[in-house]
């Protein structure tokens, strides 16, 4: 155990297993840069209120500026005996500057800071996924771009249902990622990074000498962090405040539950049954007992993360259920599920970017595919519909057909004129040669353009 | 069973168990309306196609307009035979108006007006919640505004902290309301709802159609309904889109969590030991073994019913997990935890709103609880620091100080001035009475004033 | 609201709203038959303690009896103003038999009646669970037997593997379902159905007279009913055990999760693109439409079915987090959860049993299939073991071999002696040919030959 | 990335990040004790198939004993370059006996290894953990022994509902946690840990050389370990069972739901205003800002992991959620949410158990509230019964009667005899006097004397 802040009012020293399972060093030592911002704030908040020197402050400043420049650089390490981040910083500080780090803790509390941390966390981060799920998009356009003259098949209950494009395919996860995207970016645009609440019931630092504080910050800071911080409105909601980090812990498990459609999709087209898709070999793995396989690891494992994110959620949210109002060392354990997710998403759509990118389509496959004529069995019914006919009869008609050519093991293109009256008189092996095409099938989706 | 909308290439009947297993319209008749208006601007597009006339329209729409006043009106039935809304609705316009209700179904599926249903569902049902969170944060603004010269004490982790108003107590949980209430807002005006995408890969009507008709549609019925309905854009992503509902399901579970925290503190305030709130009686039940019983079932529900609104979201979230692309049966299942966190949060929105009308600050008990002189040992340390005293040397003072009166059970403000020196210079009987005060601690919280 | 089992000291009437928000008698009437024992008991136990007269025990039997009869047949419909189960028989009863029926409630709580009667219900379904287990996997064990002679592939991520015996793919389910036939009768025969707590503190009611009751109860009821019924051990821990109900929900949650996987097979199985199996038709449904389409939707419901029973259990485990200890009224939403995953599972199994008799091997494609020679790789690898070639070594060698007949197109058993030579010295046609072979393939597999 | 398993059939390297991505050596790590186990079987088995000689088995047992001592001395660092544990200690072995390493992954998969890891590992644990459990209902047992006279109020609803005894009070905890401790037993007596599966299909070991080699290996390591270890019945189920591992997660959770509601009851018992306990000064911390504050900490700690527990089976249900049969990769994430699980219970049951005997009961509060006459009011109804009334009567009586008194504030033992026959004709000031006693209340539960 190094020093804690607090301890005045105590006679026994704290049990030691008990310290350990308290300690939160060794994960919240990720929110350093974060908690260095609310002691940059708080300084020339403590600067206007008189309880620090401009001389003090600078000091304490520069301190600072070194830790800052240390976690940047990815070479802070914590002291494994720290309770948690806030008093890390605070003891380096002391070793650094001396007695004037006594000071800096004035009127603030650790649930002020905590809860500015996170959220700020929370926001930064929403920033980089939005920045990675753009990357993914753009690799998924470029895919469909490429292939915009490509036909596929369209399934529904996992059976063929309908001829598409490969790019209108493609570009239906890109439409998925797309409202992710704006989820993640209204998060990070609307969420409010709070600073004064001191331990639960306000601070005696003055509203304005925050709010002098916090503009100097943004000032500085904020540029290329564009994230909004300000005084805070009620301090008692503030510091218990995790209703934000479960939305953002929703959205990550919304976008997961997209990522595992999207590799179940990829699993399932490039098995050599469907044989549509030709996965990037480089994110595959082999098998220690069977030397031929060559499985779709990257994806089983990108579908299985959805456990541990759906799981994050969860924890969340049920840590919070029915906790008295204001602050609960409950909360504490906000961070370990928070990080678990935000970085298996990063890691996933990172690799995922790349691995799209390795993707090949097998046109012959598909070609062959594209000779099933009950994918145009549609497009039959809806040329009756042209005709006349009464949809959910023409539906009717159409089934027989396509059960008829099944039970008789024959094509519907091969069938005489004759045998084709006997169901709609409408029918006959012309219009039949028309309809049964790929090009003729995509083009009849009059809905789709514009 | 009755009539399906289906079944041309079937040789063999449904099993009649699996029959009853899959039907839906034993809850999914609640999406009645929406499902006319699906049929209201599909009819228009048909008009414009030529698959309608003027008359056969003009005759749909009408008996359209009798199911939907049963609709409005609550005296709608559905058969129980039917195997989901959409052909219950199919069938009663064939009892109506005949053959021509064949051709209804033209260029359409029901994976279209599913999402088209749901997505409404949820847009309409997240504007009455945002008016019900509104009602119930009046009735906190009211009470707050009773109450504004009234003293409270304020916790964290289940113990006295510091005095704060009651006010400031009563605005922290509509703190946390307003940003649910954002949410719903942002969920209902971002929402789109729409049409067009056939059974997965487009429908043969052509966009212009679509969009004459959903512009005439909106004129004529979206004025009290502000419901943004739009073509579709990809259609194979729009059939299976269910995180619109994920993300509704995800801001009910957030303002659930809320709730139960706001009982769980009416709870233990209105317990004999606490005795800080009086809860309404009419909302309080008895024992059947105990005659003395008053109980808060009614808060206990309410936090207890939060396993049900996590379960709900865990469900979907469940049940969509590494689905193929395009629509798959699993996603029928989007709808009954839908309906069970819809229903119940808005019963416990309309109930706390009364509820706490009805509550009663018990102000003798509060008063008793205000002589606590460690409640003001926060407003000591910061005397001291602004005499000069570092805050970490100020909280370690004050810590021995408030050990010492209770290991000697003695009041701060009994304290002779030697004894009151021996912890600190600063310290004396005059300066203790000023500080041990609510209107003083009050009043030290400068951060919150604007 | 019909006549409560409180309401002495109360004052105000309950808020409408609220009584309705409050009733349970919508879903626990389910539980009509398990409260009707718990009476039947304790007016025996009543007798014993002088507090019913023979003749009073008699007529409240007879009218019980007359109640059971009307639950048993299905002909039991509840008062819908009734606020419980508990409620509505005891009304009952005043009806038939007057003012004797107030003496019933003599000494007992609801509290005591509800931890009876779910606890009962548990052990009840578990046994028609643990019957409705021995019924699929019959079903499994006779396709087994049908199929003993016919091969299989088997997959590991999705491809292909190893041949198997089909018999060995259909066991596979069988031996997951076996641990679960386990888990269901561990837990009918293990659970304790407890009577005696009182509110939480216990009961007038001796030890002995309750034992009394007890026997005669068990005697008379439970020859056909094997379930353990005892006086109460912790009256303050009987009253709020809900982890019985926990445990239940888990067992069941384990058992969908492989009804989900068996699903999810038979799903990918049926595609035409892997087109093993061909599903029973009258477990199929159609598309409104796509006239040629024929879906695995009971296949589809079953796997999406795992949201709910997940969402089931999340909902009672939430529910209970951080409860007081002994009786909250948040343990009464216990029952939804459990009625829902109870009704779910017995659905599924019932038909799933169905199911797997309709379903058909297509030895057309497994045995175009079995041609497929990387099927064999793993026996290649043995069999260079068998002469003597480290494993380790043996697998890079045949992992070469197969990337070398990809590569030219070319099966290993076209390719000349001397072409394989140069992988191993082993290998050579002759040795090929034997080796690939389902048979061998098979025999080779002596861990599970006994 | 270090030597790996596989890979002959490969001509890409993997994509790096895509490596680290999917490495499980950073927490399987965990696993290295049961995989030598595996080894340790497998190498005998080897030799009865001749593929290994009895000098080539000691080298390899002598190699992997010592292995197991760097394990068991907690000295085992893996190279953080490893794919996972199989690989690590293979490579370890194959630089320390060379070539014939190469030898021992014949006929046996990871698939096969992990399966006999992560369910031994269960198993083991589940045995600690029922040990710790037995530590903890002993510390309560000798705590309620030291308190066998000491009454204690007992709550229902969060409010006074009877007087009972404390030790009753703490065995209701004892009781619950005995169930567990149940739960746990039947576990690791029950589950068998199966080898010889292969990869999928089984191994080309024969059954008895595996009989042989398992008999061989527990006559010599399972003396202390009682674990169950068999020939695999069907391998295809046992290469991807995880229903284990999620029994076992469930049984944590309820343990953990189980001292959620211990630590709710002790926070709430030791706030100043209830008093009833003095929490161990050793298990609480204090607050940065507020000098005065001691603050449950540990209790709110246990509380809260409820979601990290709860969300580690969630996770784990969701992974295994509709995969295909046999092994899948998702089913690797299996093992972040087991350790963390299994860790943090043993943490809390350690520390519950210290905390336990550090508790003290306010006898004085007790005795204060004690008088509160209301606690009566049962007691008061069972003696109205006593002399004929019925019990709904005379609840109801009881009801007024404490109404009556609330409204005038006045004792119910101070009320006259006249005042009381108003109410009951068998009340009077001296059978008050008896009834209101804690003695006589706790006499008269007699369902609970044996």
């Amino acid at each position: 155990m190094t020093k804690k802040l607090w301890g005045g009012r105590f006679k026994k020293e704290m049990n030691k297993d008990f310290y350990r399972f308290q300690q939160s060093i060794q994960y919240d030592w990720r929110l350093g840069m974060y908690d260095v911002f609310h002691s940059l704030i708080h300084i020339r908040a403590l600067v206007h209120t008189n309880v620090l020197s401009a001389s003090e402050a600078y000091k304490l400043e520069r301190a600072l500026a070194d830790i800052l420049k240390e976690i940047q650089s990815g070479e802070f390490r914590y002291h494994p005996g720290s309770e948690d981040i806030h008093t890390e910083i605070q003891n380096r500080l002391e070793t650094r500057v001396g007695e004037i780090a006594l000071k800096l803790h004035s009127f603030r509390s650790r649930n002020d800071q905590i809860a500015f941390d996170v959220t700020f966390f929370c926001v930064h981060e929403a920033q980089r996924i939005f920045a990675l799920l753009l990357a993914l998009q753009a690799n998924l356009h470029e895919l469909a771009r490429e292939h915009k003259h490509d036909f596929f098949i369209g399934y529904t209950h996992t059976r063929r249902a309908q001829v598409i494009r490969f790019s209108q395919y493609l570009l239906g996860f890109e439409s998925m990622l797309h409202r992710d995207q704006h989820r993640f970016d209204d998060f990070a645009k609307h969420t409010y990074v709070f600073i004064g609440s001191g331990a639960l019931a306000g601070s005696y630092i003055k509203s304005e000498d925050y709010t002098k504080a916090i503009t100097r910050f943004t000032h500085t800071y904020c540029k290329h962090l564009p994230v909004k911080i300000s005084l805070v409105k009620n301090s008692l909601d503030n510091v218990s405040n995790r209703d934000t980090a479960i939305q953002f812990l929703s959205h990550i498990a919304t976008l997961q539950m997209h990522l595992s459609r999207m590799a179940e999709d990829f699993i399932l087209y490039s098995t050599p049954e469907f044989a549509y898709l030709e996965l990037p070999e480089e994110f595959c793995t082999g098998s220690s007992y069977m030397p031929h396989k060559k499985n779709p690891d990257f994806l089983e494992l990108v579908r299985g993360q959805t456990g541990r994110i759906y799981g994050n959620l969860t924890a969340l949210l049920t840590t919070m259920k029915g906790l008295p109002s204001t602050y609960n060392r409950d909360m504490q354990l906000d961070k370990e599920p928070l990080f678990s997710s935000v970085d298996i998403i990063k890691e996933e759509l990172t690799l995922m970017a790349e691995f799209v990118k390795g993707l090949n389509l097998n046109r012959e496959t598909v070609a062959a595919v594209l000779k099933d004529e009950t994918l145009y069995a549609t497009e039959i019914a809806e040329f009756l519909v042209g005709k006349g006919v009464a949809f959910r009869k023409a539906h009717e008609i159409v089934g027989k057909l396509v059960m008829h050519a099944e039970d008789n093991e024959v094509r519907l293109t091969d069938m005489t004129d004759n045998g084709l009256k006997t169901f709609s008189e409408h029918l006959n092996k012309k219009v039949l040669h028309k309809i049964i095409s790929p090009a003729f099938a995509v083009s009849s989706k009059r809905s789709l353009r514009r």
